[in-house]
């Protein structure tokens, strides 16, 4: 298959309010008061762990279909924890980022243990956004 | 400085459509018909790339501030390719997720060459969402 690339267009509209143009959609990022912002919209690592549940759903429907049993629907909780020391050029000890993320996916479905192993080594496998949270990934940033 | 901890409780609309909840914001993620989806929101991918521009600009104001200069806007561009063959399970030769991301950030200011090189180092050093794409994290994934 093809590469396929996607982009976003953002704009700030105040020090912590990002808008986030992603094709036809209008995303609002922004930080609670407590961390300083206008509380707007979610913040960044929230919409991190939105990316994360939104990849997570698609693959488990993709992985059952294979597997063949009926995935009724699925929640998904994920929790992360940072310090943000860092961000906030308070230390530079701890990394900036989630140190840990925990993800619960509970599947509505009738299939049996080891389907259902299978199926947690597939979406695991296969998620996008797992692999880049996961695994290292080329960033560059340049400025105009 | 202590850990911050973030979560997300998310739900399947239908098997590409996902509900997520992050404090009081509803957050709608899908995917584009021409990726099997109903096409109601934002893709997960492209919920990761705007989770970077969102942090981008919180942290390229935190770090201008730190640095004295007047930051009056930015503007951020991210685009990034990855191969689907093996979310679609056609090929396991592929990661699954973004191969490499590009951000461009346009700032609107009168900084000179040499801050904003100190300026461009400080954000690109302290930004979560960037640690967290460039370096591993630990991911758990639990079925319940």
């Amino acid at each position: 298959m093809e590469d396929l690339k996607f982009r976003i267009q953002a704009h700030s509209d105040n020090p912590t309010k990002t808008i986030v143009k992603a094709r036809n959609f209008k995303l609002v990022v922004d930080e609670p008061t407590d961390l300083g912002g206008t509380d707007h919209g979610a913040n960044p690592v929230e919409y991190l762990l939105a990316a994360y549940a939104g990849c997570l759903n698609v693959m488990a429907h993709i992985c059952a279909k294979e597997l063949g049993f009926e995935l009724k629907s699925v929640k998904i909780d994920i929790v992360g924890s940072l310090n943000p020391a860092r961000l906030f050029g308070q230390s530079f000890e701890e990394r900036a980022g989630y140190k840990e993320i925990t993800a619960t996916i509970r599947p509505d479905c009738d299939a049996n243990a080891e389907t259902l192993s299978k199926w947690k080594d597939a979406v695991i496998n296969r998620c996008p956004v797992g692999d880049n949270l996961k695994n290292t990934t080329k960033v560059e940033v340049k400025i105009k």
